[in-house]
């Protein structure tokens, strides 16, 4: 239980910028009050996520939306609220230019203007000293013939190698991909082997980053996660949940054992690590955000805790008998376990209140942000 | 081949007003060039398809996406430009009320605000000469627990029964279904099932839309078509394609013969009238607007003129024989059949040009529009 | 607490005696030790999950497959063994004849031979004192003009009315719906919209049956399950589980999730009574059967425990408030509840060991059928 | 269209053994009039299909099920009949000790089997003059915890690197990938981005086969056509089509627009060569055998038709233009257009009768087949 407290306490989740501004559907995004205006009250509102539940200490950026003057005073600005800077997310789907594409457009100029983007957030990387870019192209086409597939692969196979070729000494990028949206007849990068392959042709700094999220019916996340770790590729998640696409809504809220069965191959393959970056990329459209926030974080960390529950001796051993229900069984016992007090136990540990969602509700935190965060343009996508 | 000319002749399209304004999805909404300004505009684009293929004669409205101060003038205009208002939409997904749930909200207040809004398009139904109210609503939850599954049907039925009420003579709703989007845990009304047991209980005037793109993966929509028609509640089609879930693509772009199945069933079952409204409900994110809209009503008489062609009696024969070969490959000769020679000569018949999407291109339409509609609010969902 | 427990030990969970012979896929059947050669070693395994369990007294039996000269015997068999027979099922998919169909057959006489078959199906019930009877038709056809869809179903609806009319007093059937497999294309009774139009047209003797693995992927079932309850047609349940199509695994081993959420609607619909039939129907291809059986019993007895640990007045609260994270919350805090140890408590309270598991482990009761059950032929589907 | 000929001269699909026998599903195997007992007979049935349509002059051979004593001589009568022999398919999920696994079983003596099997299947390549190994495994887990995923992976890779050694000059294997069926939780090599790493780091003699019935729903499957022919990885097809799982129905009856986006594909990337085995994998559960194939054989050769039918030129100047419905109408033009006259064209240039399944009707074979091959025991899968 020492190793099991130990490992929980060195866990660390990081949450986006992004999640704390207005989000939607197409059909709607509904405002919601004390949204922030801009990055500096986003790190503020992560930094309360991280107060609550204390392993939540960074905060990804998402590039334009997060853009400002000085990158040094934001990195300084969220030191002085607890919090570091993470990953750098780099966005080339608003532009009107990239209505066919970004670096898999075929104007030349487009794509240019694409990678020089790409490029610049490893400028921010290099400021805010982010060590990892995250990279999702909403490339793709919608119809048949509207470009050709192959072509598309060898413009992104150029872009992506002078990224990483400006990579850094410890930076590294992590290649995304997607089954479709917004593109809706082919993306281009639309499954974990086409990411893993660009990724071992450019070498050890390109990493596959999975989006629990981004997957076809049916898929076996967790069986990518293993197989990943095997090849030394997994580089992160994008942690949220679904029933149907990609409904971004807050991780384990929709298939909570799923959640611990992608926790238990990380363990199971020495991925509980800081060379694996846990990350939240959700939208709470309907629910308020801070607090989505804190249950997402807090459902990582259930699910976590219940996968170091996992007897792994006994595991081992009901496996290699063969004993297809005892085997089961071992995991089934982790799982239906209820990690709660021993959460809330570690927490009174590092000081924290037991509850981290009490705890927010009674901060008086939403309140000051609601009085005061009137005016100005509420943080968005922009879309 | 006398009767099938007859019979693609006497066939109507009805295109939709929001077809002609902009779309995208929560990424981006990528602005077009020429788009229209108002609903007069709308009309006036709409009425360019129907002079490009001779069969797309009627406008669906969106309310309040098309509002005008007088709807009498709006019908008078649309006849100018030869064409007549079709069915009238009714949108209560898009106020900041409707976060929860319009006509199933929790709040009764909401619900009221919902349902009269719902007779207000009854109102203008009755303004403008409309026999057809289309009813999506977009209710439903993100997350287990979030509200009262049962208790939202008896809401729903509440607000149905109040407005099948207001129907006039000659008037009839069509209650449309989906399965997600934007709700992502449970919808209202997410599958033909539930719509249907809701009509059945209110009345004839109560008939099921299908929209082809709102099933869950594998549904056989022709299957739902010919039982829909067998039980008299078939009451329209939302045309549009998708490879994975809403994706509002055009019409028989991404499955063909899919589009051809179900037109069979149509004319199989009888639908081929004015009972069963043949509209379009698509978004064209990438493409230009009307020449999708040509496209779209074009690929549906494709299929259809397919579908007519099939030989009923050699299909009846081999499947009273139980040849599964034999039946299956008079279906297929049909869809093999190149109709597009037989549609030219029909347009030639009806006085109109051979190709609409070339017709469309040389008439110099786009080029005006471009020119002309400058400044203003270009029309799109306000999302 | 006493009313959960008293709601627990009325809870009734019939298993199926086909769950106790050997299943496989299409590539292959793993036969088994100790497995049932005919309908009494059928029961006396069924009997064992019931003593282990306490809560599975009655047991499915599928014609032909449990075909007796003597069903009175077999039913006197059952009762010496403290267990008493459930539903009948009906088989209309394993005779040469039923190629193309059974009561949709275009074959006239196969008709009339199937709708034989469901009306001995009621002459079984009534020497064996069933009140149910299931219907699953594997009707349906694998290319797309093979047969006529809809007079298959005026095919189908016409078999119906014919067994409908046999019903007894106190009798009723439960129509099944699958969206595929066997038939690949089109399948007739493909959901619960299409067994819910049909039964709504004979009458109240004809419910709908919901078996957890035939669905589209992404179909929400508790909303299924809480609109049958609502209109009073859902007959019972056939549990299994799934990750891909009909699996047939253990229920609530894929998504214990989705089962807690089920029996939520269950308990909130009024549905935890006798008038719905929880019913196994599983296979167990690789892990032991009586064991398998044991494992489901429990899974589902769990789910339904922390469905009554829901606090339904906190919940209807927070619904009532629109607190999105407030009710959910409600929801997983019982879904989080470990009840094992409640379990355990009830089962001593019914003078049971605390874990069925260990129990049946500890019986010696598969090393004595290992060991007796040698020579004849194992029971099986026989496909 | 004289190259548009000669490539369709060229063009070669080869027929699999299995088709000629039994098969079904898990509900039920329909025995079929006139099939073949054993593999002589199976190839004389594939030489039909072969005289019928003059481009399928090859037969996959299925190890056990078409063991003989003298290979040699098999491949004498193979030639004898006009065909030859293709790709060896081994199978290791028929023996009861891989009810948990062949070459990824926990105990290392079924992988010992396992692979000596694998290796057997080489040297009947030897025997048989084949150049091609195609392996398909069951192997995966049925439940969560059943066996270490990752230690899956390394038994597998150990066995395919003992097997990738044995092959000889100018011989490969084809690694075929599959979601699921018959393993029902995770299948150990899933999907094609498994296949392709584990052949990457094999060697230029691994390859990938594409089997168009084993992806999750929605998967692109001529993007990875595409992917795996810009990196010299696509191996050959297994083609049959699907409406839900994998059906195994015939290629072109369910989406005939997909097979023709394939076909583009393959073409596209220079694939319609030898290098890429073209292979059917089909069961004709319940229509005819050989007509089924020879069916199958004119679907895949009219995909092709169209595919080379596209104006190439055309297509790349609209969409270096960005002109998406300009670009999707040139390969729209190709697939609407009617190629069967132009086949039989060539096939009359080619000395064969215009309409193959007219041809094999009027030649008496099946009655011949169905008179002599009665007695013994028809081939099937042997589940």
């Amino acid at each position: 239980m020492t190793d099991i407290k130990a490992a929980l306490r060195a866990q660390r989740i990081e949450t986006p910028s992004w999640a704390y501004g207005n989000s939607g559907t197409r059909f709607k995004v509904f405002a919601q009050q004390g949204v922030p205006r801009d990055p500096y009250e986003k790190l503020a509102d992560a930094a309360q996520v991280h107060a609550c539940t204390g392993i939540a200490p960074t905060v990804a950026l998402h590039i334009p939306w997060d853009k400002v003057a000085d990158y040094a005073d934001l990195a300084r600005h969220a030191r002085e609220l607890g919090v570091g800077i993470g990953a750098i997310n780099s966005n080339v789907f608003q532009d009107d230019d990239y209505k066919l594409g970004s670096v898999t457009n075929p104007d030349p100029a487009v794509r240019r203007k694409a990678t020089d983007h790409l490029l610049e957030c490893v400028d921010i990387m290099d400021a805010t000293g982010s060590d990892t870019l995250k990279l999702w192209f909403s490339d793709g086409i919608n119809y048949p013939g509207q470009d050709d597939l192959r072509a598309r692969q060898d413009r992104l196979a150029e872009s992506l190698a002078e990224v990483y070729d400006r990579l850094g000494e410890g930076q590294r990028f992590l290649l995304e991909y997607k089954l479709f949206e917004p593109a809706f007849y082919a993306t281009d990068v639309p499954d974990w082997g086409t990411a893993y392959a660009h990724c071992v042709k450019l070498g050890p700094k390109a990493q596959v980053v999975v989006d629990t999220g981004h997957h076809a019916p049916g898929t076996n996340i967790e069986f990518i996660v293993a197989f990943l770790l095997r090849e030394g590729r997994l580089g992160g998640f994008d942690f949220n949940s679904r029933f149907y696409a990609d409904d971004d809504l807050m991780v384990g809220a929709a298939d909570p054992f799923q959640l611990f069965r992608i926790m238990y191959e990380v363990i199971r393959g020495g991925g509980l690590t800081d060379e694996v970056a846990f990350m939240l990329d959700q939208c709470h459209n309907i629910e308020p955000k801070i607090p989505g926030q804190i249950r997402s974080v807090m459902n990582v960390q259930e699910a976590t805790a219940k996968a170091l529950l996992v007897d792994r001796d006994a595991l081992a051993a009901a496996q290699a008998a063969g004993d297809v229900l005892g085997a089961n069984a071992v995991l089934m016992d982790a799982y239906n376990t209820d990690v709660r007090p021993l959460l809330a136990e570690l927490r009174e540990e590092m000081g924290l209140a037991p509850d981290p969602m009490a705890a927010y509700a009674g901060s008086g935190y939403f309140e000051k942000i609601a009085a005061e965060r009137v005016g100005g343009q509420q943080a968005g996508w922009g879309a």
